[in-house]
Order: structure tokens, then sequence, then C-alpha cells
């Protein structure tokens, strides 16, 4: 380890990092912003941004020494000087404990518990129903909710993601979204208690028909909704006063002091095999925006990142 | 007072009571079954039904005298025989005072009460909304809104009922939906941090998009929705997400355990003129069903009554 003030400081202000980038993560929130909906904006001719992993090859901070992996959000680039301050350094055995920081111990797997274990508590016995089941978020919502003791169904789009949801995830069920008769299939769905929503749109409107009395819908993405069309109206709205629904839109910035119980939570069920979270990984910087616009698709069961 | 097993018994059964109706509560709800929305219904061919005060003129039941007011569902005709353990037995100093039970002390005050006192706090300083702010439980959302420190705009239709939401009311701001450029003052408005919703439709819509981030909808009623054409939708759902929306959807069934805390706060507000509430008499039961369908329009402000 390398001691502060040994180091060549070309590239670096004082209190400063070199970071050559190792993973970029993929996340569904980036197509919101790009499609012009959302808080979060992306300036036009600056580099994308995002959450990344980076290794520190250059370092004048005793705390982030050279060779440290350290997790924060950068430019989608091969290298970057960052401040300190926004990055933490990261540890894994091997890329897929590492990459598992962007996924099932980082923004995805918090954004889950903090639906399910904060949000959507009681769980025990309820109907839950979850959409992008085979996702990042939505594949860790449904194995959090069957830890909780619900009985899940997912929604996911094709055999193969069906199948992992069922098999791999361990849901109780799995609609297809490709089925031609998916929409009937929702018709019939006992009653819903609790619906965890990545998607938004058509698949939303037609469940809020479906809901319980007294049952919550937490809004956690709306990825039928990011494509820069108009997104499609809600037209079953009548239902929250009719079933007195909670619709409730969260997001992850809003973890707040829980945030040391949901890691706590992730890293536990993570390491005795209660919960699994796949990870694609894309090679190549140049393929990021397109991998970026299948997440749209549904591509992938599972976290996407990018390997640089 | 008669007592039991002197009175004849020709229309009652031995734990009957026979009922003369004095007034009929007019009820936005009625509305909403009448055009097939909600879980109510009501029987085709069988009267109304509704909350009523009657006055017993037969009774074999000790704890409800003959000439005693009581309150309770009923039909909408002159007499009624009536289970007494739906009824409780009320009082008052003169009309208006009886007729608050149907208002400030009834229905609509418990629904206002649990909106704003226990859904939507903490109020103070929040910015509210209410629309129907001239109506039964708008004008008294509103004014507990005040109560508790809150900055508090409604939307009434017409001048008439604007003087009285800002005047007798005593809100603090009120637009005229009537005016032909409403809906570029609601745009105008500043961010909502919570809105009580009576209306739904297309100011519901509108007023999506003014919500603070981490604000609150509370959804008490729906009438721009009650006529038989479909509810209009709503475009403006991905403000949900975007800002990190609660909605609510309630009734006054939910109240539980609260009911004695509501109805000891109304009391009290009441009689220190901390709260005013209007009541609209209007006479005989033929009129009734003209009368209930004016509450589209938003004919009176305050409570309406018809009085038998």
């Amino acid at each position: 380890m390398l001691r502060p003030g040994a180091l060549p400081q070309s590239d670096c202000g004082p209190h400063q990092l070199l970071v050559e980038t190792r993973y970029l993560s993929l996340d569904p929130y980036m197509l919101r912003a790009l499609s012009g909906q959302g808080r979060r904006r992306f300036a036009v001719g600056a580099p994308m941004r995002g959450r990344v992993i980076g290794q520190v090859i250059q370092s004048s901070v005793e705390q982030f020494p050279i060779g440290s992996l350290v997790l924060g959000e950068a430019p989608w680039q091969t290298r970057s000087v960052l401040d300190p301050a926004g990055l933490q350094i990261i540890t894994g055995e091997d890329e897929h404990e590492i990459a598992a920081h962007l996924g099932v111990l980082g923004t995805p797997g918090i954004t889950a518990w903090l639906g399910m274990r904060h949000l959507a508590r009681p769980l025990a016995d309820k109907t839950v129903l979850v959409s992008s089941a085979a996702g990042a978020v939505g594949g860790l919502a449904g194995q959090i909710a069957k830890l909780s003791g619900a009985h899940v169904t997912g929604i996911a789009g094709g055999a193969e993601k069906v199948g992992y949801v069922t098999q791999t995830l361990g849901l109780d069920a799995c609609l297809d979204r490709h089925d031609p008769d998916f929409l009937a299939q929702l018709d019939g769905l006992r009653p819903v208690d609790i619906y965890f929503d990545n998607v938004g749109g058509r698949t939303l409107d037609r469940i809020l028909a479906r809901m319980a009395t007294d049952a919550k819908i937490l809004i956690c993405g709306q990825i039928e909704q990011y494509s820069p069309n108009s997104p499609p109206p809600i037209t079953n709205f009548h239902y929250v006063l009719e079933r007195r629904l909670q619709i409730i839109g969260f997001g992850v910035s809003q973890i707040g002091a829980r945030q040391a119980a949901a890691r706590s939570d992730l890293k536990t069920w993570l390491k005795h095999g209660r919960i699994a979270a796949r990870t694609n990984f894309v090679d190549g910087l140049e393929n990021a925006a397109e991998t970026l616009f299948k997440l749209l698709e549904g591509a992938h069961a599972g976290k996407t990142v990018v390997r640089v």
C-alpha cells in the first residue's frame, strides 16, 4: 500500500482519486430519465453517468489505497478522477461477489428490501404479485416476500424467465406476459393484497381491477412507460376509492437510517443461500448504450452489468 | 315514557320499533352506487336506503321510548319498522342541532376527521388543497386542516360558494372551478403537500402534476366520475413514482376505535365555534331523488338534508 504523498499527482487533485472503471450498472431509472420523465436528467453532450465499480490507480487519500475497489457514481468512461466523498470501498472474492454490490447488496437489493420489508409489511399469508419478477429489483422483491411468508406470483416475459422465477427464485407461480392470453390470466388472479409494480402502464391498469380491499400497490418502476411515447392512461383509477387502495410511489433514496438493517438482512440471506441473484456480464463500454435499451425489452433475467 | 308491554303491537315485532321518518341524509356515495361503481348496490325495485333521522312512534324496547329521535339506516319512506340494533338515540335543541348528526357529527364529519386528523397528519405548515371545499365533507376537511396549522386552498363552484369557503369556513384561498381559466389556475398553485380529493376525474389528473415530492393524496370521493359516462382516464399517473406520492383511498368504515376521538373533537370544535357547518333543508320526500342528483352539480354549500 502506497502512502499519501508518495504518489504521482499528475491527474488528481490533492484529495482526489484516479479510478479505472471495471463495471457499469445498467438501471431502468436511466431509461426514465432519457425519456424525459422523472427528476433526474442527463446533460446532453456529457457522458452518461451511473453507479460504477472501479479500481483506484492513483491516490493521495489514505483511506483509498491504490488497487482498492470502489463503488460510486461516475461517468461512463474508462478512467475518471473522482472525489472520495461519494465513494465506498468494496470487496469480493470473485467477479460475482464484486458485482453483487451493484445488485443484491446495492441499489436493487435495498430498493426491494425497502418496498417489501418496510412499506408492504405485514406480509405473512398475503397474496403478493410482482412484475418484472425476473429483474434485478423484482427478483429480490419476490424472494423477500416469500421469506416473509407470502404467497407470491410473478410476471415475467418468456418461458426461460418464467422458469427462472419459479425454479431458481422459488416463487409460487409466474405468468408469462408474452402469452397471448396474459391479460385474461391477470383477470383470473385471486385478489391481490400487495402488488409490487416495476412496469406501470397497461399491466398496472389491468391489475388495479384485481386488487383486494385495503390492498397496497408499491410503485417502484414504470418501465412500460419509459419509451418516448406517451404513457398509456390509467382507466381503472376508481378502484382506489372503491377498494380503499393505498398506492405508494417510492425510491431507494428514502432508505435513510434503515440502510444498515437492509444491508445486513441482504448479506445474511445471500450468505445462507436464502436468496438467489443472477448477474449478466456484457463486455465492452461500447456496448453499454445498446444493452441499456435492451432493458426495455427485458432481455435478461437478473442484474445486468457492463464489464469495461 | 311508556313501558314495554303497554304498547300496541300491531306494526312491530316484539323487539322492533315503528319509526316516523323526519330527515333523510343525501350523500355522494349514493350516486356512486347508482352509477354502478363501488361495492354498495341498491336493489332495483326496492326503496332507496340511507342514513335517516326519525321519531319512534311505537316501541316495545325500553331503551327506545316513544318520542325519542333515532339515527340509523332506513328506507326512504315516511314510516319504517326498524331493528333497534342499528339505531342510536340522538338529541338536539333545534332542527340544526338534530340535523348535525347527519353532517358535522355524523358520517361527513367523521370522514373528514379520519382523512385530515389521522391519514394526512402531520399538517402543521403544510400546503393543503381540498376539492368540493364547500361540500359536507370537504368543508369540514378544509377547516380541520386550518385548525391543524396548514395553509389551505379550496376548490368550489361559483362565487357564492367561493365566498362561503373563504369567509364562513375561513380557508386561506379558494379557486372557482367555473372560472374559464380554472385549469390554468391549478397549474399555478404552489406544490401541494396534501390533496384531499372529493371529485376525482380531470381535476385530480391535473393536480397530480402539482403535487410536491413525498406528498399525499387522500381519495375520499370521485363525484366527477359518478355520472353514467365512463370516468375520464388518468394521464399523469407517472408522477406517483417521480414524486414518490402516496395515494390513499379511504372511507368512514375504517374509523374503527378512533370513532370516539373523532366525535369528541368534532363536538368540541362545534361547541366552541371553531368549525362552521351549514345544513340545507329541502322539503318533501317526493323531492329527494331530484335533490340527490343535484349533488352532482354541487347545488348547495354544506350538508343537504331532506325534511320529510
